[in-house]
């Protein structure tokens, strides 16, 4: 009986899984060779996965539909435009991915108006890949382009909510509460209300769309990719005393722009004591 | 010669890698016959993985230690120290998880200061088991928590970072930004210092604890979980307004606590125009 290790898994889930299965067993034999358990092991090595080129338009595509699917929304429609579509075609590691966990980014995380979903699917898709040094400069790009590009661009060939021209700003934040109170103030739209839903799944198409630009970007330049858009004014200015080590200032985290906050604007102030 | 499919598996990369690998195939060949991909395809079902109870006590260890592993900091800690030692006890699907894909939460997501990045790893560690509608009330009890807590709580018993007591507070703020910056002022310690660094891996470990505690909460009361913690005064008194339906100022997404930036804080004043 010619029943080779491969053909054996071949037989059980077809070519793809079956490379999958290889895959994975033959790492974890490399890294493990007893199978038994070892603190932060990592299956496929930590950033392991191998990046795969994949077309802005069709990715724009799947984001959009993905934002609608069972209403999963921006997170998922996002991260799963870029590696479910790596798994579509290529299959593992990348079929192997628990895609519905990327749900949780719903509305800024379970609708708590944190990081925008959509971004945090591609920062999250991107770190499949590349660590910390390598990435940065690819989240710092498409954060900075979100910040300040009037979104949602993208036009579905047919609309899932609402048929039409939807509004456009620029958030200048990558939180979700900043970027969905301001266009809704903005143009006097509910936040509840379905105009809002398209327009923040088309802005998922826009987001998928930047960030697999990004990736096809980075797979070009590898360690030399360098992002277009400069530090924001804001950070650079109020850096120089509360991000810079020594100073007596220092304790600031983050790089958003910090505009939206720091601005004494009428929306943020005494509302507690003042409100009109 | 008796070459079972299961000891084909087993022979490959041990008992727990064989029956990751039986389970993942067996549910791929159940949901895909032809192997050919399906968009939205998921192995394991959506939201398919089963729960296990964890010792708190365990995980805050664990998350503790993933802080400082390799600098993976706190989304990667309090993640794997619940889906990793789920791994190291039950192997698959658990080890399948490219676990460092977390890392990106680090510093708010690549240092923008956006979530926490140990609120994030366990809104995503639930998001593994549950649904958006099963999931919310935990993610809510965990942030809520977190916002009026004062923390860090835990001591670890040899400190990586800097040895001794490490200043509390209550952030009042999911945000990375918010709780490392206030943390930072209100005790004179720089952001980039190596105490603020104890802090935030002491905090990864409060929160992953406290996620923990509520995993096996709501492994025993299943849908009949409830958190203990009432929505915030002011979502309750601003959301009359600014999100409910048909009241034209209902544009506000989120639920964070809408006092650290709405209150006019001498901090929020027009520091672009009149910084001291």
């Amino acid at each position: 009986m010619d029943f080779s290790r491969r053909q054996c898994l071949l037989g059980l889930g077809g070519v793809a899984a079956g490379t999958a299965l290889l895959s994975m067993v033959d790492k974890a034999e490399a890294q493990n060779p007893q199978a038994a358990p070892k603190r932060f092991a990592q299956m496929n090595g930590e950033f392991g996965w191998k990046p795969h080129k994949l077309d802005p338009k069709e990715v724009a595509e799947v984001a959009y539909e993905g934002y609608w699917y069972k209403g999963y929304a921006c997170g998922y429609g996002c991260f799963y435009s870029l590696i479910g579509l790596m798994a579509e075609k290529y299959g593992a590691p990348y079929n192997t991915f628990p895609f519905s966990m990327l749900e949780a980014n719903k509305g800024g995380i379970s609708d708590w108006g944190t990081i925008c979903g959509a971004l945090y699917g591609a920062a999250a898709a991107f770190a499949l890949f590349w660590g910390r040094d390598e990435r940065t400069p690819m989240v710092n790009e498409l954060y900075r382009w979100y910040e300040i590009t009037k979104l949602p661009i993208y036009k579905p060939a047919k609309a899932r909510g609402v048929e039409g021209e939807i509004p456009n700003n620029a958030s200048g934040s990558v939180l979700c509460h900043i970027s969905v109170s301001k266009w809704c103030y903005a143009n006097q739209i509910e936040a509840t209300s379905k105009k809002r839903n398209e327009r923040c799944g088309r802005l998922t198409a826009d987001v998928a769309s930047k960030a697999c630009e990004i990736l096809n970007a980075k797979i070009d330049a590898g360690k030399d990719f360098k992002g277009a858009l400069a530090k924001q004014e804001s950070v650079k200015t109020c850096g120089t005393c509360h991000q810079t080590k020594g100073e007596e200032a220092n304790w600031a985290k983050g790089v958003m722009d910090c505009t939206p906050c720091h601005n004494g604007s009428d929306a943020l102030m005494n509302k507690f004591k003042d409100h009109p």
